[in-house]
C-alpha cells in the first residue's frame, strides 16, 4: 500500500464552539453541524441531548466503521454489516474530585459484529488494522484503557 | 466537601450501539438519543453528520462546562456564561496507516471564556478543579497530549 509510505504530515484541524445554556447542557457547533451535549438529572442536566460519553462512544463505534470500510476498500474486500455494541464503565469519583480515581474510563468493553464473505485471514487482517489505525481506539488505549473489543465474523 | 472523601466505587455504565449505513457513516443510539456520525466526502463519507473528531471536541466542551457548573456550584459561585473553543489537528497519516504517526491528537488548543462576577482566586480554582475532574479532559491528557486550554475570565 503506498499510502502507508506517505512521509509528509498531513495535518488537519478539526474545530467546534460550545455555548453553555445551563442545566448541565451545552450547543455546540461544528462546521455546519450542530448538536446539544446534556446531562441526566441525576448530573444537574435537563436530559435534553446525549451526555459527553454517549457521544464520545459513539463517536468510537463511528470510528471503527470509518476504519472498517477504508480497510476493506484497500483490501479490495466487501463487507455487508457493521454493528458496534460498546460499553465504557466510568468511577464518577473521579468526576466529584476524589483524589487518586480517574476520572474517564475504568474499563471499555464491547463487541464488533461483521458480515462479510471472507477469509479468516483477510478477517484477522482487517482486525488487526483497524486496531492499529482507529483514532479513538488509540485515543484510549494512549490514555491507559485498553479498549476490550470482541470481534465477530457472520457471512 | 464531604464529597471528596468518598471511599466506595461509584461504577456508571455508558452503552451505545452503532450500526454502518455504508459511505463511512454509522447510525448511533445510546439510551432514548439517537445520532448520525459521517464524514467527510474527502474521507470517504457522505458529509450526513458531524464526524467522529467533532463528536469528541463537542463532547470535551460539553464536559468542560458541566465541570465548571458543578465547581462552581460546590464554591457557592454563580456563573452568567461560559464559552469555549478548541481545535484538534490529527495527522491523517496515522489513520492511512504509515507507521510511527499517532492517529490521534498532535495537539489540542483552545480557550474557555467565562463571565463570573468572581474574585482572580475563585477563578483560579475553578480552572485548576475543572482541569483535574474534567473526564475528558483527563483522557486526552491521559493520552499523552495535554491540552493547552487558555482560560478567560470576564465579569
Amino acid at each position: 500500500m503506498s499510502i502507508a509510505t506517505e512521509t509528509k504530515p498531513k495535518l488537519t484541524n478539526i474545530s467546534a464552539n460550545g455555548t453553555w445554556v445551563g442545566q448541565s447542557s451545552t450547543d455546540i457547533t461544528s462546521g455546519e453541524f450542530s448538536f446539544r451535549v446534556s446531562e441526566p438529572a441525576a448530573l444537574g442536566g435537563n436530559n435534553s441531548g446525549p451526555n459527553p460519553f454517549q457521544y464520545l462512544i459513539g463517536a468510537f463505534e463511528g470510528c471503527i466503521a470509518v476504519v472498517v470500510e477504508t480497510v476493506a476498500k484497500e483490501q479490495g474486500l466487501t463487507i455487508d454489516a457493521v454493528d458496534i455494541s460498546i460499553t465504557g464503565t466510568l468511577d464518577l469519583r473521579g468526576f466529584e474530585g476524589v483524589e487518586g480515581v480517574s476520572p474517564h474510563f475504568q474499563c471499555v468493553v464491547g463487541e464488533v459484529n461483521i458480515k462479510a464473505d471472507i477469509t479468516a485471514s483477510e478477517f484477522a487482517t482487517l482486525v488487526t488494522e483497524t486496531e492499529r489505525r482507529c483514532p479513538i481506539y488509540n485515543l484510549i488505549r494512549d490514555a491507559g484503557v485498553t479498549p476490550q473489543i470482541s470481534w465477530n465474523i457472520n457471512n
